[in-house]
Protein backbone atom coordinates (compact mmCIF):
# COMPACT_ATOMS: atom_id res chain seq x y z
CA UNK A 1 0.00 0.00 0.00
CA UNK A 2 1.01 3.49 -0.87
CA UNK A 3 0.92 5.01 2.27
CA UNK A 4 1.91 8.55 1.05
CA UNK A 5 -1.55 8.27 -1.18
CA UNK A 6 -3.46 6.07 2.01
CA UNK A 7 -2.78 9.75 4.21
CA UNK A 8 -3.82 12.24 1.37
CA UNK A 9 -6.90 10.54 0.67
CA UNK A 10 -7.90 10.22 4.13
CA UNK A 11 -6.65 13.80 5.02
CA UNK A 12 -9.27 14.78 2.36
CA UNK A 13 -12.31 13.22 3.92
CA UNK A 14 -11.60 14.53 7.01
CA UNK A 15 -11.13 17.90 6.05
CA UNK A 16 -14.01 17.74 3.30
CA UNK A 17 -16.25 16.25 6.89
CA UNK A 18 -14.76 19.27 9.03
CA UNK A 19 -15.52 21.49 6.41
CA UNK A 20 -19.38 20.37 6.54
CA UNK A 21 -19.59 19.94 10.22
CA UNK A 22 -17.59 22.75 11.29
CA UNK A 23 -19.65 26.14 12.01
CA UNK A 24 -19.57 28.80 9.68
CA UNK A 25 -18.66 32.35 10.70
CA UNK A 26 -21.52 34.16 10.62
CA UNK A 27 -24.43 35.64 13.24
CA UNK A 28 -23.34 37.56 16.56
CA UNK A 29 -20.04 34.99 17.42
CA UNK A 30 -18.28 35.50 14.03
CA UNK A 31 -15.70 36.50 15.14
CA UNK A 32 -15.33 33.48 17.44
CA UNK A 33 -16.33 31.01 15.30
CA UNK A 34 -13.36 32.46 13.10
CA UNK A 35 -10.41 32.49 15.41
CA UNK A 36 -11.76 28.65 16.49
CA UNK A 37 -11.64 27.97 12.17
CA UNK A 38 -8.59 29.47 11.72
CA UNK A 39 -6.39 27.09 13.99
CA UNK A 40 -8.73 24.08 12.77
CA UNK A 41 -7.95 24.84 8.54
CA UNK A 42 -4.37 26.02 9.00
CA UNK A 43 -3.35 22.78 8.49
CA UNK A 44 -2.64 19.26 10.28
CA UNK A 45 -1.54 15.99 9.27
CA UNK A 46 -5.16 14.77 10.64
CA UNK A 47 -3.74 11.88 12.41
CA UNK A 48 -5.62 11.62 15.08
CA UNK A 49 -8.86 11.45 12.84
CA UNK A 50 -7.05 8.71 10.23
CA UNK A 51 -6.05 6.61 13.03
CA UNK A 52 -9.69 6.38 13.73
CA UNK A 53 -11.06 5.46 10.72
CA UNK A 54 -8.37 3.12 10.07
CA UNK A 55 -9.02 1.45 13.11
CA UNK A 56 -13.34 0.35 12.28
CA UNK A 57 -11.59 -0.30 8.76
CA UNK A 58 -9.57 -2.75 10.68
CA UNK A 59 -12.02 -4.13 12.37
CA UNK A 60 -13.63 -4.60 9.09
CA UNK A 61 -16.74 -2.49 9.36
CA UNK A 62 -15.80 0.01 6.33
CA UNK A 63 -19.69 0.90 5.69
CA UNK A 64 -19.46 2.34 9.55
CA UNK A 65 -16.26 4.76 8.69
CA UNK A 66 -18.65 7.52 7.72
CA UNK A 67 -20.82 7.00 10.75
CA UNK A 68 -17.11 7.66 12.65
CA UNK A 69 -16.49 11.05 10.72
CA UNK A 70 -17.91 13.07 13.63
CA UNK A 71 -16.51 11.29 16.17
CA UNK A 72 -12.98 11.45 13.75
CA UNK A 73 -14.18 15.52 13.56
CA UNK A 74 -13.86 15.33 17.21
CA UNK A 75 -10.69 14.23 17.59
CA UNK A 76 -9.15 17.03 15.61
CA UNK A 77 -11.10 19.84 17.06
CA UNK A 78 -9.90 18.66 20.76
CA UNK A 79 -6.21 18.07 19.39
CA UNK A 80 -6.36 21.74 17.84
CA UNK A 81 -7.99 23.16 21.10
CA UNK A 82 -4.96 21.83 22.52
CA UNK A 83 -2.46 23.28 20.52
CA UNK A 84 -3.75 26.61 20.61
CA UNK A 85 -3.72 26.55 24.66
CA UNK A 86 -0.20 25.06 24.51
CA UNK A 87 1.04 27.89 22.40
CA UNK A 88 -0.36 30.67 24.84
CA UNK A 89 2.00 33.14 25.97
CA UNK A 90 1.13 31.74 30.08
CA UNK A 91 2.37 28.17 28.04
CA UNK A 92 4.88 27.84 25.71
CA UNK A 93 4.81 30.97 24.18
CA UNK A 94 4.91 29.78 20.64
CA UNK A 95 4.41 32.21 18.00
CA UNK A 96 4.38 29.35 15.05
CA UNK A 97 2.72 26.31 14.64
CA UNK A 98 2.01 24.06 11.19
CA UNK A 99 3.90 26.62 9.68
CA UNK A 100 1.44 29.49 10.31
CA UNK A 101 1.70 32.13 12.97
CA UNK A 102 -0.68 31.03 16.46
CA UNK A 103 -3.96 31.61 17.39
CA UNK A 104 -2.84 34.19 19.81
CA UNK A 105 -0.68 36.07 17.37
CA UNK A 106 -3.55 36.93 15.30
CA UNK A 107 -6.84 36.60 17.62
CA UNK A 108 -5.16 38.01 20.67
CA UNK A 109 -4.40 35.95 24.14
CA UNK A 110 -8.55 36.17 25.24
CA UNK A 111 -10.23 35.09 22.23
CA UNK A 112 -7.44 32.25 21.36
CA UNK A 113 -8.19 30.93 24.87
CA UNK A 114 -12.21 30.94 23.81
CA UNK A 115 -11.87 29.78 20.65
CA UNK A 116 -9.60 26.83 22.37
CA UNK A 117 -12.53 26.75 24.65
CA UNK A 118 -15.03 26.66 22.02
CA UNK A 119 -13.34 23.92 20.19
CA UNK A 120 -12.98 21.96 22.90
CA UNK A 121 -16.73 22.21 23.80
CA UNK A 122 -17.67 21.96 20.64
CA UNK A 123 -16.05 18.54 19.88
CA UNK A 124 -18.43 16.99 23.20
CA UNK A 125 -21.68 18.82 20.99
CA UNK A 126 -20.31 16.96 17.57
CA UNK A 127 -19.86 14.07 19.41
CA UNK A 128 -23.58 14.37 21.39
CA UNK A 129 -25.71 15.12 18.41
CA UNK A 130 -27.10 11.88 17.36
CA UNK A 131 -28.29 12.98 14.04
CA UNK A 132 -24.26 12.59 13.18
CA UNK A 133 -23.60 9.12 12.70
CA UNK A 134 -25.83 6.03 13.03
CA UNK A 135 -24.04 4.93 16.40
CA UNK A 136 -26.30 2.98 19.01
CA UNK A 137 -26.70 5.55 21.96
CA UNK A 138 -25.06 2.96 24.39
CA UNK A 139 -21.76 3.15 22.04
CA UNK A 140 -21.99 6.26 21.28
CA UNK A 141 -22.10 7.28 25.41
CA UNK A 142 -18.71 4.82 25.77
CA UNK A 143 -17.03 6.87 22.49
CA UNK A 144 -17.67 10.21 24.60
CA UNK A 145 -16.98 8.63 27.97
CA UNK A 146 -13.38 7.41 26.34
CA UNK A 147 -12.48 10.49 24.62
CA UNK A 148 -13.33 12.82 27.86
CA UNK A 149 -11.42 10.57 30.23
CA UNK A 150 -8.21 10.73 27.63
CA UNK A 151 -8.34 14.63 27.07
CA UNK A 152 -9.41 15.17 30.87
CA UNK A 153 -7.19 16.03 34.20
CA UNK A 154 -6.17 12.07 34.18
CA UNK A 155 -5.25 12.60 30.29
CA UNK A 156 -3.70 15.05 27.85
CA UNK A 157 -4.29 18.21 30.31
CA UNK A 158 -2.82 16.91 33.49
CA UNK A 159 -0.51 15.73 31.28
CA UNK A 160 -0.16 18.83 30.10
CA UNK A 161 -0.18 20.36 33.35
CA UNK A 162 2.56 18.36 34.29
CA UNK A 163 4.94 18.96 31.77
CA UNK A 164 4.40 22.89 32.02
CA UNK A 165 4.73 22.11 36.21
CA UNK A 166 8.32 20.43 35.75
CA UNK A 167 10.00 22.86 33.21
CA UNK A 168 13.47 23.88 34.21
CA UNK A 169 13.79 21.57 36.40
CA UNK A 170 15.23 17.74 37.06
CA UNK A 171 13.57 14.59 37.26
CA UNK A 172 13.32 10.66 36.35
CA UNK A 173 13.35 9.31 33.50
CA UNK A 174 9.53 8.17 34.53
CA UNK A 175 8.24 11.58 35.14
CA UNK A 176 9.11 11.93 30.73
CA UNK A 177 7.32 9.44 30.31
CA UNK A 178 3.76 10.05 32.55
CA UNK A 179 4.25 13.53 30.54
CA UNK A 180 4.34 11.62 27.32
CA UNK A 181 1.99 9.08 27.55
CA UNK A 182 -0.56 11.79 28.78
CA UNK A 183 0.32 14.80 26.98
CA UNK A 184 0.16 13.33 23.79
CA UNK A 185 -0.43 9.33 23.62
CA UNK A 186 -3.47 9.15 25.83
CA UNK A 187 -5.52 10.92 22.53
CA UNK A 188 -3.76 9.02 20.09
CA UNK A 189 -4.44 5.70 22.24
CA UNK A 190 -8.30 7.09 22.29
CA UNK A 191 -8.49 7.70 18.62
CA UNK A 192 -7.61 4.05 17.32
CA UNK A 193 -9.76 2.93 20.47
CA UNK A 194 -13.11 4.68 19.83
CA UNK A 195 -12.69 3.85 15.76
CA UNK A 196 -12.64 0.24 17.10
CA UNK A 197 -15.64 0.75 19.47
CA UNK A 198 -17.41 2.59 17.09
CA UNK A 199 -16.96 -0.88 14.60
CA UNK A 200 -17.87 -2.98 17.14
CA UNK A 201 -15.28 -4.19 18.28
CA UNK A 202 -14.53 -7.41 20.25
CA UNK A 203 -12.63 -7.19 23.65
CA UNK A 204 -10.01 -8.89 22.44
CA UNK A 205 -10.09 -6.65 19.25
CA UNK A 206 -10.21 -3.39 21.79
CA UNK A 207 -7.27 -4.73 23.89
CA UNK A 208 -4.88 -5.07 21.14
CA UNK A 209 -5.57 -2.07 18.95
CA UNK A 210 -4.69 -0.66 22.75
CA UNK A 211 -1.65 -1.53 22.92
CA UNK A 212 -1.22 -0.72 19.04
CA UNK A 213 -2.64 2.55 20.27
CA UNK A 214 -0.23 2.99 23.05
CA UNK A 215 3.13 2.24 21.40
CA UNK A 216 2.43 4.47 18.24
CA UNK A 217 1.68 6.80 21.12
CA UNK A 218 5.17 6.81 22.20
CA UNK A 219 6.66 6.23 19.42
CA UNK A 220 5.10 9.61 17.72
CA UNK A 221 6.35 11.19 20.82
CA UNK A 222 9.81 9.96 20.83
CA UNK A 223 9.86 11.00 17.22
CA UNK A 224 8.85 14.54 18.18
CA UNK A 225 11.37 14.89 20.22
CA UNK A 226 13.83 13.56 17.94
CA UNK A 227 12.85 16.07 15.29
CA UNK A 228 12.74 18.95 17.46
CA UNK A 229 16.47 18.57 17.80
CA UNK A 230 17.52 17.07 14.64
CA UNK A 231 15.21 19.36 12.47
CA UNK A 232 14.89 23.40 11.37
CA UNK A 233 12.52 25.66 12.59
CA UNK A 234 11.38 25.60 8.71
CA UNK A 235 10.92 21.37 8.40
CA UNK A 236 8.57 21.48 11.62
CA UNK A 237 6.66 24.40 11.13
CA UNK A 238 6.97 25.30 14.83
CA UNK A 239 10.22 26.54 16.58
CA UNK A 240 12.55 23.93 16.37
CA UNK A 241 15.12 23.07 19.56
CA UNK A 242 12.36 24.39 21.52
CA UNK A 243 12.20 21.75 23.76
CA UNK A 244 15.92 22.13 25.33
CA UNK A 245 15.83 25.92 25.32
CA UNK A 246 12.81 25.68 27.12
CA UNK A 247 14.75 23.57 29.52
CA UNK A 248 12.31 20.23 28.85
CA UNK A 249 13.57 16.72 29.38
CA UNK A 250 13.37 15.16 26.02
CA UNK A 251 14.58 11.04 24.79
CA UNK A 252 17.57 12.51 23.36
CA UNK A 253 18.55 14.60 26.44
CA UNK A 254 18.20 10.93 28.58
CA UNK A 255 19.36 8.40 25.70
CA UNK A 256 21.36 9.94 22.89
CA UNK A 257 20.01 10.79 19.15
CA UNK A 258 20.99 7.16 18.53
CA UNK A 259 19.24 5.24 21.40
CA UNK A 260 16.44 7.18 20.89
CA UNK A 261 16.26 5.91 17.34
CA UNK A 262 15.76 2.67 18.32
CA UNK A 263 13.56 3.13 21.28
CA UNK A 264 11.21 4.44 18.49
CA UNK A 265 11.59 1.51 16.46
CA UNK A 266 11.25 -1.02 19.24
CA UNK A 267 7.64 1.08 19.96
CA UNK A 268 6.72 1.12 16.50
CA UNK A 269 7.63 -3.09 16.26
CA UNK A 270 5.15 -3.65 19.41
CA UNK A 271 2.56 -1.73 17.64
CA UNK A 272 2.84 -3.90 14.62
CA UNK A 273 3.00 -7.06 16.68
CA UNK A 274 -0.11 -6.31 18.56
CA UNK A 275 -2.04 -6.20 15.06
CA UNK A 276 -0.76 -9.71 14.40
CA UNK A 277 -4.36 -11.57 14.40
CA UNK A 278 -5.63 -8.93 12.16
CA UNK A 279 -6.14 -9.38 8.34
CA UNK A 280 -5.13 -7.26 5.66
CA UNK A 281 -7.65 -4.76 6.55
CA UNK A 282 -5.59 -3.70 9.16
CA UNK A 283 -2.77 -2.83 6.73
CA UNK A 284 -3.43 0.91 6.87
CA UNK A 285 -2.57 1.08 10.69
CA UNK A 286 0.55 -1.33 10.26
CA UNK A 287 1.54 1.16 7.09
CA UNK A 288 0.58 4.45 9.82
CA UNK A 289 3.01 2.92 12.30
CA UNK A 290 5.56 2.46 9.90
CA UNK A 291 5.11 6.16 8.84
CA UNK A 292 5.21 7.46 11.95
CA UNK A 293 8.30 6.40 12.80
CA UNK A 294 9.96 7.36 9.20
CA UNK A 295 9.09 10.83 9.92
CA UNK A 296 12.83 10.78 12.40
CA UNK A 297 14.39 10.35 9.00
CA UNK B 1 -41.80 27.70 51.58
CA UNK B 2 -38.22 28.57 53.79
CA UNK B 3 -35.95 29.21 50.65
CA UNK B 4 -33.31 30.14 52.98
CA UNK B 5 -33.64 26.74 54.08
CA UNK B 6 -34.22 24.70 51.05
CA UNK B 7 -31.65 26.51 49.06
CA UNK B 8 -28.81 25.57 52.42
CA UNK B 9 -29.93 21.74 52.38
CA UNK B 10 -30.31 22.13 48.09
CA UNK B 11 -26.39 22.95 48.42
CA UNK B 12 -25.33 20.52 51.49
CA UNK B 13 -26.91 18.02 48.72
CA UNK B 14 -24.60 19.39 45.92
CA UNK B 15 -21.25 20.07 48.26
CA UNK B 16 -21.35 16.49 49.09
CA UNK B 17 -22.03 14.91 45.78
CA UNK B 18 -19.26 17.52 44.04
CA UNK B 19 -16.84 16.15 47.14
CA UNK B 20 -17.67 12.24 46.16
CA UNK B 21 -17.63 12.76 42.12
CA UNK B 22 -14.81 14.89 41.99
CA UNK B 23 -10.99 13.22 41.63
CA UNK B 24 -8.74 13.46 44.58
CA UNK B 25 -5.41 15.59 44.39
CA UNK B 26 -3.51 12.13 44.27
CA UNK B 27 -0.83 10.67 41.98
CA UNK B 28 1.05 12.39 39.25
CA UNK B 29 -1.30 15.05 38.15
CA UNK B 30 -2.34 15.77 41.95
CA UNK B 31 -1.22 19.63 41.80
CA UNK B 32 -3.63 19.69 38.34
CA UNK B 33 -6.18 18.26 40.75
CA UNK B 34 -5.78 20.52 43.36
CA UNK B 35 -6.15 23.79 41.03
CA UNK B 36 -9.41 22.06 39.57
CA UNK B 37 -10.51 21.60 42.71
CA UNK B 38 -9.21 24.91 44.88
CA UNK B 39 -12.23 27.38 42.48
CA UNK B 40 -15.00 23.86 42.90
CA UNK B 41 -14.94 24.41 46.50
CA UNK B 42 -14.13 28.25 47.06
CA UNK B 43 -17.53 28.94 47.55
CA UNK B 44 -20.23 29.35 45.48
CA UNK B 45 -24.13 29.08 45.79
CA UNK B 46 -24.65 26.07 43.76
CA UNK B 47 -27.51 28.00 41.74
CA UNK B 48 -27.11 26.20 38.04
CA UNK B 49 -27.14 22.39 40.27
CA UNK B 50 -30.09 23.43 42.26
CA UNK B 51 -31.98 25.01 39.53
CA UNK B 52 -31.12 21.62 37.71
CA UNK B 53 -32.75 19.52 40.71
CA UNK B 54 -35.65 21.63 41.50
CA UNK B 55 -36.97 21.35 37.94
CA UNK B 56 -36.64 18.06 38.36
CA UNK B 57 -38.76 17.99 41.32
CA UNK B 58 -41.08 20.19 39.37
CA UNK B 59 -41.63 17.34 36.86
CA UNK B 60 -42.40 15.32 40.09
CA UNK B 61 -40.05 12.36 39.79
CA UNK B 62 -38.51 13.18 43.33
CA UNK B 63 -36.63 9.53 43.06
CA UNK B 64 -34.92 10.76 39.79
CA UNK B 65 -32.94 13.18 41.76
CA UNK B 66 -30.15 11.32 42.78
CA UNK B 67 -29.63 10.02 39.52
CA UNK B 68 -29.56 13.31 38.80
CA UNK B 69 -26.51 14.55 40.90
CA UNK B 70 -23.83 14.01 38.25
CA UNK B 71 -25.57 16.26 35.62
CA UNK B 72 -25.97 18.85 38.43
CA UNK B 73 -22.25 18.80 39.49
CA UNK B 74 -21.50 18.97 35.86
CA UNK B 75 -22.69 22.14 35.49
CA UNK B 76 -21.04 23.16 38.08
CA UNK B 77 -17.95 22.42 37.10
CA UNK B 78 -18.67 24.29 33.83
CA UNK B 79 -19.48 27.36 35.50
CA UNK B 80 -16.56 27.01 38.11
CA UNK B 81 -14.34 26.57 34.29
CA UNK B 82 -15.81 29.41 32.72
CA UNK B 83 -15.29 31.59 36.25
CA UNK B 84 -11.59 30.79 36.06
CA UNK B 85 -11.12 31.78 32.64
CA UNK B 86 -13.02 35.07 33.00
CA UNK B 87 -10.93 35.96 35.23
CA UNK B 88 -7.70 35.18 33.89
CA UNK B 89 -5.02 37.90 33.21
CA UNK B 90 -6.09 38.39 29.42
CA UNK B 91 -9.61 38.43 30.26
CA UNK B 92 -11.31 40.00 33.38
CA UNK B 93 -8.03 40.37 35.28
CA UNK B 94 -10.11 39.66 38.23
CA UNK B 95 -8.11 38.92 41.45
CA UNK B 96 -11.19 38.42 43.56
CA UNK B 97 -13.88 35.72 43.74
CA UNK B 98 -16.56 34.52 45.82
CA UNK B 99 -14.41 36.56 48.47
CA UNK B 100 -11.27 34.61 47.50
CA UNK B 101 -8.17 34.90 45.45
CA UNK B 102 -8.68 33.80 41.96
CA UNK B 103 -7.08 30.29 40.89
CA UNK B 104 -4.55 32.29 38.59
CA UNK B 105 -3.61 34.33 41.70
CA UNK B 106 -2.68 31.28 43.58
CA UNK B 107 -1.66 28.63 41.17
CA UNK B 108 -0.27 31.14 38.45
CA UNK B 109 -1.68 31.37 34.62
CA UNK B 110 -0.64 28.67 32.75
CA UNK B 111 -2.55 26.12 35.78
CA UNK B 112 -5.33 28.36 35.84
CA UNK B 113 -5.95 27.99 31.90
CA UNK B 114 -5.49 24.30 32.36
CA UNK B 115 -7.76 23.50 35.57
CA UNK B 116 -10.31 25.37 33.98
CA UNK B 117 -9.53 23.48 30.77
CA UNK B 118 -9.44 20.02 33.25
CA UNK B 119 -13.02 20.64 34.84
CA UNK B 120 -14.25 21.74 31.69
CA UNK B 121 -13.49 18.04 30.17
CA UNK B 122 -14.23 16.52 33.56
CA UNK B 123 -18.01 17.67 33.34
CA UNK B 124 -18.48 15.79 30.27
CA UNK B 125 -16.66 12.52 31.38
CA UNK B 126 -19.23 12.91 34.70
CA UNK B 127 -22.19 12.96 31.92
CA UNK B 128 -21.28 10.38 30.21
CA UNK B 129 -19.97 7.94 32.77
CA UNK B 130 -23.10 5.49 32.87
CA UNK B 131 -22.12 4.21 36.37
CA UNK B 132 -22.91 7.47 37.84
CA UNK B 133 -26.75 8.04 38.27
CA UNK B 134 -29.43 5.75 36.58
CA UNK B 135 -30.73 8.05 33.50
CA UNK B 136 -31.50 6.47 29.92
CA UNK B 137 -28.72 6.34 26.80
CA UNK B 138 -30.75 8.26 24.90
CA UNK B 139 -31.80 10.97 27.46
CA UNK B 140 -28.05 11.05 28.63
CA UNK B 141 -27.41 11.85 24.90
CA UNK B 142 -29.59 14.84 24.60
CA UNK B 143 -28.58 16.10 28.24
CA UNK B 144 -24.74 16.12 27.21
CA UNK B 145 -25.85 17.53 23.87
CA UNK B 146 -27.83 20.39 25.55
CA UNK B 147 -25.03 21.28 28.04
CA UNK B 148 -22.44 21.44 25.14
CA UNK B 149 -24.52 23.63 22.80
CA UNK B 150 -25.35 26.04 25.95
CA UNK B 151 -21.93 26.18 27.14
CA UNK B 152 -19.89 26.41 23.92
CA UNK B 153 -19.93 28.64 20.75
CA UNK B 154 -23.01 29.54 19.96
CA UNK B 155 -23.68 29.92 23.76
CA UNK B 156 -21.51 30.35 27.34
CA UNK B 157 -18.51 30.73 25.29
CA UNK B 158 -19.54 32.67 22.44
CA UNK B 159 -21.25 35.27 24.46
CA UNK B 160 -18.20 36.05 26.20
CA UNK B 161 -15.86 36.48 23.43
CA UNK B 162 -18.61 39.06 22.08
CA UNK B 163 -18.22 40.72 25.81
CA UNK B 164 -14.59 40.46 25.56
CA UNK B 165 -14.29 41.44 22.03
CA UNK B 166 -17.28 44.62 22.75
CA UNK B 167 -15.57 46.23 25.55
CA UNK B 168 -14.71 49.87 25.69
CA UNK B 169 -16.53 50.05 22.61
CA UNK B 170 -20.23 51.57 22.24
CA UNK B 171 -23.09 49.31 20.97
CA UNK B 172 -26.99 49.35 20.94
CA UNK B 173 -28.52 47.23 23.56
CA UNK B 174 -29.58 44.53 21.27
CA UNK B 175 -25.97 43.53 21.49
CA UNK B 176 -26.42 43.65 25.26
CA UNK B 177 -28.47 41.00 25.40
CA UNK B 178 -26.89 38.98 22.92
CA UNK B 179 -24.21 39.03 25.54
CA UNK B 180 -26.06 38.30 28.48
CA UNK B 181 -28.56 35.56 27.03
CA UNK B 182 -25.39 33.80 25.93
CA UNK B 183 -22.92 34.83 28.18
CA UNK B 184 -24.88 34.18 31.39
CA UNK B 185 -28.47 32.72 30.73
CA UNK B 186 -27.69 30.07 28.44
CA UNK B 187 -26.07 27.94 31.32
CA UNK B 188 -28.92 28.90 33.47
CA UNK B 189 -31.66 27.90 31.24
CA UNK B 190 -30.07 24.95 30.39
CA UNK B 191 -29.80 24.08 34.00
CA UNK B 192 -33.74 23.65 34.79
CA UNK B 193 -33.85 22.37 31.03
CA UNK B 194 -31.96 19.28 31.74
CA UNK B 195 -33.13 18.58 35.17
CA UNK B 196 -36.44 18.42 33.10
CA UNK B 197 -35.39 15.90 30.55
CA UNK B 198 -33.87 14.12 33.28
CA UNK B 199 -36.65 13.73 35.27
CA UNK B 200 -39.10 12.53 32.08
CA UNK B 201 -40.80 16.06 31.19
CA UNK B 202 -43.36 16.49 28.56
CA UNK B 203 -42.36 18.49 25.67
CA UNK B 204 -45.14 20.99 26.80
CA UNK B 205 -43.30 21.01 30.66
CA UNK B 206 -40.00 21.35 28.51
CA UNK B 207 -41.48 24.20 26.91
CA UNK B 208 -42.67 25.91 29.94
CA UNK B 209 -39.56 25.49 31.66
CA UNK B 210 -37.30 26.55 29.62
CA UNK B 211 -39.67 29.84 29.49
CA UNK B 212 -38.82 29.95 33.33
CA UNK B 213 -35.40 29.31 32.92
CA UNK B 214 -34.60 31.90 30.00
CA UNK B 215 -36.62 34.55 32.19
CA UNK B 216 -34.22 33.66 35.02
CA UNK B 217 -31.45 33.77 33.42
CA UNK B 218 -32.39 36.82 32.35
CA UNK B 219 -33.15 38.29 35.65
CA UNK B 220 -30.11 37.19 37.30
CA UNK B 221 -28.12 38.50 34.71
CA UNK B 222 -30.04 42.22 35.47
CA UNK B 223 -29.53 41.59 39.28
CA UNK B 224 -26.00 40.90 38.70
CA UNK B 225 -25.81 44.52 36.78
CA UNK B 226 -27.33 45.85 39.40
CA UNK B 227 -25.75 44.22 41.88
CA UNK B 228 -21.60 45.71 40.81
CA UNK B 229 -23.17 49.06 40.96
CA UNK B 230 -25.07 49.08 44.47
CA UNK B 231 -22.91 46.72 46.30
CA UNK B 232 -19.30 47.10 47.92
CA UNK B 233 -16.71 44.37 46.65
CA UNK B 234 -17.17 42.91 50.57
CA UNK B 235 -20.66 42.25 49.66
CA UNK B 236 -19.85 40.70 46.45
CA UNK B 237 -16.96 38.62 46.52
CA UNK B 238 -15.57 40.43 43.65
CA UNK B 239 -14.41 43.75 42.44
CA UNK B 240 -17.68 45.75 42.82
CA UNK B 241 -17.85 48.63 39.76
CA UNK B 242 -16.03 46.32 37.34
CA UNK B 243 -18.22 46.83 34.46
CA UNK B 244 -18.28 50.22 34.50
CA UNK B 245 -14.75 50.25 34.98
CA UNK B 246 -13.93 48.18 32.38
CA UNK B 247 -15.88 50.36 29.36
CA UNK B 248 -19.06 47.00 29.74
CA UNK B 249 -22.27 47.96 28.77
CA UNK B 250 -25.11 47.22 31.65
CA UNK B 251 -28.77 47.26 32.66
CA UNK B 252 -28.18 50.69 35.08
CA UNK B 253 -25.89 52.50 31.89
CA UNK B 254 -28.87 51.88 29.55
CA UNK B 255 -32.05 52.25 32.01
CA UNK B 256 -30.99 53.28 35.36
CA UNK B 257 -31.65 51.82 38.38
CA UNK B 258 -35.03 52.45 39.19
CA UNK B 259 -36.08 51.40 35.96
CA UNK B 260 -33.43 47.98 35.64
CA UNK B 261 -35.00 47.10 39.34
CA UNK B 262 -38.44 47.23 37.09
CA UNK B 263 -36.83 44.92 34.33
CA UNK B 264 -36.13 42.51 36.94
CA UNK B 265 -39.31 42.37 38.37
CA UNK B 266 -40.96 42.17 34.93
CA UNK B 267 -38.67 39.05 34.05
CA UNK B 268 -39.57 37.38 37.47
CA UNK B 269 -43.13 37.59 37.04
CA UNK B 270 -42.57 36.34 33.47
CA UNK B 271 -40.66 33.45 34.76
CA UNK B 272 -43.11 32.14 37.52
CA UNK B 273 -45.70 32.89 35.15
CA UNK B 274 -44.38 29.95 32.66
CA UNK B 275 -44.91 27.74 36.03
CA UNK B 276 -48.69 27.99 35.87
CA UNK B 277 -49.60 24.58 34.85
CA UNK B 278 -47.45 23.25 37.66
CA UNK B 279 -48.64 22.24 41.07
CA UNK B 280 -47.11 22.44 44.56
CA UNK B 281 -44.01 21.03 43.20
CA UNK B 282 -42.84 23.36 41.72
CA UNK B 283 -42.76 25.99 45.09
CA UNK B 284 -38.96 25.11 45.11
CA UNK B 285 -38.62 26.66 41.56
CA UNK B 286 -41.06 29.79 42.31
CA UNK B 287 -39.13 30.50 45.28
CA UNK B 288 -35.93 30.21 43.46
CA UNK B 289 -37.21 32.65 41.03
CA UNK B 290 -38.34 34.96 43.89
CA UNK B 291 -34.94 34.75 45.80
CA UNK B 292 -33.15 35.56 42.39
CA UNK B 293 -34.93 38.62 42.52
CA UNK B 294 -34.57 39.87 46.09
CA UNK B 295 -30.96 40.09 46.23
CA UNK B 296 -31.23 42.81 44.42
CA UNK B 297 -32.20 44.55 47.76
Amino acid sequence: MEIKTYLSERKQIVDQALQEMMLTPEGPFADHIEAMRYSLFVGGKRVRPILCLAAAEAVGVADQQADLLPVACALECIHTYSLIHDDLPAMDDDDLRRGKPTNHTIFGEAAAILAGDGLLTWAFDLLSDTTQGNIPAETRLAIIKKIATASGPLGMVGGQALDIATENSEYPFSTLQTIHRHKTGALITCSVEVGALGAGASNRQLQQLKTFGDNIGLAFQIVDDLLDETSTTEQLGKAAGADASRGKATYPAYFGIEQTRVKAKEATDRAVQALEEFDHRADPLRSLAEYIFTRSY
